[in-house]
């Protein structure tokens, strides 16, 4: 079969493959958006008399009918096909002939892969949301076990101030709320229809583009045929900042994890099968898997950064340089899910060890307070910690040391302003997760298309 | 006057020098949040008991002549004060004595530099929006003015289909709206009130925190303590990463203009005045300030990255690597602003040339809608491609061209779906830029905090 | 098969897929460079006694008949060996028993995974220099063939001064000799033997490092043993960022034919076998290639970004995050030599249209001559400059146009300055590109491992 | 003054002053090498009669007073300027009338900035160069006197294998003679003489390019006229990318000393001069500069991301994006010197506790070793690693441990092939870093200018 857009010339293999790229591996994740994109404009074109109800059964039958071969393995985007878009193309005309033909009318390769995309990024997008929140609720989780867990508060990676592990753990509990923001501003811009902007100039076709939006789950069209075509790369980088965003958080989760789980610290161990080991040294138990999620979020601020560049400084309308943009969005994603589902699972399992958390609070992190209970009395803060750092100077061991757990947790207790490790507001937490979680369904039922796959003749819409 | 943190034991100059690094340059920028920070604080104290209205009074009454100082020139951030925290503090302590000392009680240096960020960052934030909002609303009427200016829609830099200096204009224009999206997504962030955090381990006093931040014009408390240690650089980051997304399309907008002002294009002209010349070659008018919105991207993104860098892997709570966040966020800040400022002056004095731009549009762009008004007569497009693609290949000169100007705009019209360039939707696009304005101009008001230099007694609250 | 360290907990399978990642994927590549390290590695421990003769004539022929059942389809690395390494040693214990068990004595799968890399990342970079000097070598046949085409050289994408097309190509082929420069300098770095670090605190095993370096053609070993894991990341960092150098010349050349193969400029052409069309726009011939080679550098630079990142801040030594640079060393060089091979192709076949170049070059770009023109009279150069300002102000036509090819030739050839359009030095630049491909080859050859396929007996070294 | 460019319209002050951006903050770091580069390219418009011998004494008279009243504070670059560039231009056409209008004759700014850009570069690139040999100095005197402190060596965080204070202070020293290598390409490509490129272009003036090139004590003239414009930006990134593969190794030994000086580990200390304090936590001292080194390298990483990204897909020949490069260069270049130069003062006086070194070498730390004692008796390893892997399991604490420092230091001695702990190769080191030296201090001398002024005639050359 050819490619959609050959007239004659063969062009050069070495080309042809440069071209091509990784489409074929990366394409087979689009088959899905591809068919409930395909069905929708086929149903659109039935709307305005470009094709006959009848033609739109058969091609609705033929696609969902190719989603099942692809579901069992017999259909694949070959190389030679080059991408999703021709793969399906080319076989609903080898199926259906002319009726095969008539599917590309109003719309261009350029706005197809928009809507995969945006349907893909879609689904990761509120799959990464869910995940999200449960790594949020998994904190809220250890925040209220180990509330009364004292610890010590670090600055500068140094012993600072009284802490819990409650405080710790509530604290990235609120980051990844915040970084939920981000990720929904992201997820606005994704979910717009592209379909009906063609090559970005339109088409003259009087096109029902708010019902192919509806059809396919967009709250909402995006308009200008331009600024579809503009905006490719832009969503993309803007879904994998958030992403970076969200790692940037569960990385230094990770990394405090690794810290706290050495011999050295103690505060917490993470269970022998959620760590490996090493090929040379028997003695090994090692938290790769943390590790990695560390890791990963230099890949996505990466791949964020290559989408942004990519798409930087071309002159507007589609380019070929944004379809290099496709595989980080795709991997980005993905590596973000993947992430947070391990990341949860460490939670789930992570173990405390009291008596090692509050062996470390070693009595010269009450400094603050105790220069803090001077000024209770009367006397200004800067010379009260003049006279604790005195004090510390010269008998470092008679610091106003709470000796046992319950001084410690007295402590603790008395920093009850809102925030603090007296009053981590754990309910209010709880109710937030919960709505956002109930906001989250609400938005997935919204996307669900698979009502699309039984509409054998083009749904009212 | 020593450092806050001094205790007896100089530090080596080498590392004070290197410690203080750009602070004292930079903080410049932030003695206004600063002393909005401290009374608003000061009140706080107040209300709680750990100060006396009058010594509410005189900090207030020494905080605003501060600031006067500040603004006529006679108040500077030394060298050897390390940062504008220290010198605010040292400053009252030296006119005040004792009271000068307390103010410093329930806070750190921790957060008063996050204070100071965010109400720098919400102000310049605030002004982004305003000045994308009017570049935005400077697009749409050069849509509105140049919406019947045929010109050919471009991909790959080559010709492709008919378009209009209209639809160009107002994708752009859409583009900027998406971008507001990320940009309050980002404020939103910043717009969360960190006072009270202390070292990120809360204080053992009954600071009421909402009614320090309701003084403060912020919406909502940043709860725990130890998460506004966490968001150090990350809102910073999220702040620049949206910036960048502005200036990505900026940066697009620009480029396309430099094309479209080339000799070889012609589309359009900037005036002289915008204009700069070449040291040696007198005939040069260098389009210079464009040249640079485009360049504006890489160093905002740059900044976006660097701050995501230096917070990534660090431990939770205050590192000092944090403190090389300042420098890019107010930087990128400031760049993404009057990239804005200059863009919108560009954009309104911008000249077209409508015969060039008509004399462009080459027969050959109307084939895909010669192509589409076969599949008009049933023809199956895949077939009617190939039809067009044989006649341009044969018979190159002859293709459908619209002839005439009035030709080329039916063409242009007969494209009225949703968002094509018969059809820009520039009423919509005028009630959402007005209903926008309206929105900042409200958060600009609740941001406003002149009120609090009058505030001789604790405000109410 | 068990993973190498598994000691009889079993890891949670979420874990182990999330630990092993793209590694089954990615190791194909690594499969050939495995057995040569490994013959290596065997060949030493037979050197210093840990293996008979016999038992490494045993490994060898196991290795070897390995490597052709890799090449013939029948062996490749499954999931759940996890990686390239695991795969092959746990193959040689299946085959040869005890003796197979014997191979990992003195090596750790960190400094394998490194050797591999190395060997990998020396072939892919020389193969980039081989692909780099090709196209420098193709420019300078473009600057010979076209230094006597006159067209505008551009600053600000405005007119300047009158240029050629050989300046033009010229300018890139010295441009990529600077590039191999720092490309050489990377090579250096990778170009050095790890192998004997184990874990990088060495064993106590008398290892010859030098002899296995030889072996391996290594110019030289890397020393200190934690110098060695230290490196992991740094290096293929430094590779990808020579990369990224490369392909920012590669990609600003690209822009430029893309440009000047517009309909506007039309200064050159790329023959159709090399170009694609549009899904939807039967007209169009896109210089995608070209395209895809100017967005590609965003893909390396962040690759190159990406690796940096993922080793910066953490502790010496190995940690897991560095397993993340692998895909991004891999693929980076990959998408390097097949820009630079694409690249070539076009350089090769590309069209120059002299009437055009000639024609574009009007009359001012003479200015900056023509002041000169007075300074050579003695009239000081800025009074000169000024002058012919006001000329083309007040007659805009009348500047000195050479008017003619010949004029405009005989302009060129006034600037034989070194590096002038009038002596572009073509010689010297053949001298310096086959010196350069003398030095290619000397190493190249150094880097030729097969004999060791032969080895089946130790070595003598 | 008027700019140098203007031509009778007045250019709107915003543009202006967006335009002139820093540049007047930052050429102050250019003027030195502004004057030479002035003073060099006189005496080769001397040299071919453009100038008399008498106008290039009075140019020459007045650049090396101007420069006299730069270090005496008279002479600045005032915004109105715009630039260096001007305003030394300008202050000699005060002075000296027509003579001064001359000076620019066969220069554009284009290449001035060059060529500041390369002299301050070159000399920032040598002093980095320097104080990166005296930091690998101090680790080698580090390794030298604990070479016998044996320590854990770490993977993943997590006690791997027996090492030595010594074995990691020697592979940061070896990291830093690799980056070296990096640094010196770099160095290489910024060494070439850019002048009398002018716009690009060239000029029909018989400039003896090789000449200029000497008298700057550059190695190599930068040859075709286009490849020096083209080269700006690409330069500049190299150098920075260069000194962020410093900042990695450095940003990680910083990482390291910040570990292990914590409370928990225990290892080092530094001096309290080198330590700073907390505002509100009287018991703080922190390792402020370290935590700035580390965070330095995502800056200047960033600054080459920024360099190379402001450069990438412009046409080729000046563009006027590539101003922003400029900031980002030259602090960068500042900020790597300074963090080298703290380093190296951190690792002057650190302070080692052999005590808590030795008593974190815990049992389980020799279990590799042990393994591979099995492998001497015959056992092959794999069985031997099970083996191992099975006592301690069953029995933790009874592995082989040496109880006490000798045996400690017997079982590092025991490593003794190339560059494991018991050889560490410091004698290689030290002469590879006096050669290395020796070097540096030629290549100064080559780069040392002073001798320009006072050069009142043209110098032979």
């Amino acid at each position: 079969m050819p490619r959609l857009w050959e007239k004659g010339v063969r062009v050069d293999p070495i080309v042809h493959a440069f071209c091509t790229g990784e489409d074929p591996q990366l394409d087979g994740r689009l088959v899905e958006a591809e068919v409930y994109g395909s069905i929708a404009h086929a149903a659109g074109l039935a709307r305005i008399g470009v094709l006959t109800k009848a033609e739109y059964g058969r091609l609705h039958g033929a696609l969902v009918s190719l989603l099942g071969r692809w579901r069992s393995g017999s259909f694949a985007v070959r190389p030679a096909d080059e991408d999703v878009h021709t793969a399906v193309e080319n076989h609903l005309t080898e199926r259906l002939g002319p009726v095969g033909k008539k599917i590309h009318a109003g719309r261009s390769r350029n706005d197809q892969v928009q809507v995969d995309l945006r349907l893909f990024g879609r689904e990761a997008l509120l799959r990464i949301e869910e995940l999200l929140l449960r790594a949020a609720g998994s904190l809220a989780t250890v925040a209220a076990r180990f509330e009364d867990c004292p610890v010590p508060g670090y600055t500068h990676t140094r012993r600072g101030m009284p802490s819990s592990i409650g405080l710790w753990a509530g604290a990235y509990a609120e980051g990844f709320l915040d970084d939920r923001r981000l990720l929904l501003a992201a997820l606005d811009l994704v979910d717009q229809c592209p379909l009906g902007s063609a090559a970005g100039y339109g088409v003259p076709l009087p096109l029902d583009r708010e019902y192919v939006a509806r059809l396919l789950g967009f709250p909402k069209v995006q308009a200008n045929t331009l600024a579809v075509q503009n905006s490719r790369g832009k969503l993309e980088s803007a879904a994998l900042q958030a992403c970076a965003m969200i790692l940037l958080d569960a990385g230094r989760l990770a990394g405090d994890l690794i810290l706290f789980s050495t011999e050295e610290f103690g505060f917490v161990r993470l269970p022998e099968e959620l760590c490996t080991g090493s090929s040379i040294m028997p003695n090994k138990k090692n938290p790769d898997a943390l590790e990695l999620i560390r890791g990963s979020g230099a890949e996505v601020a990466a791949q964020a950064a290559a989408t942004w560049q990519m798409t930087a400084k071309l002159p507007a309308g589609y380019q070929r340089d944004l379809q290099l943009t496709k595989g980080p969005f795709l991997r980005g994603l993905e590596r973000t899910a993947s992430c947070l589902l391990v990341l949860d699972l460490c939670l789930r399992r992570l173990e405390v060890d009291r008596d090692r958390c509050l062996a470390a609070c070693s009595s010269e992190i009450f400094a603050a307070d105790r220069a803090l209970d001077w000024v209770r009395t009367g006397v200004p803060f800067r010379t009260a910690y003049r006279r604790v750092a005195d004090e510390l100077r010269h008998a470092p061991e008679s610091g106003a040391r709470p000796a046992t757990r319950a001084e410690a947790l007295a402590n603790l207790r008395s920093k009850r302003h809102t925030g603090g490790p007296g009053n981590l507001g754990l309910a209010r937490l709880g109710r937030e997760l919960r709505a956002a979680e109930r906001d989250r369904v609400r938005r997935a039922r919204r996307a669900d298309l698979r009502a699309l796959l039984q509409a054998r003749t083009p749904p009212r819409g």
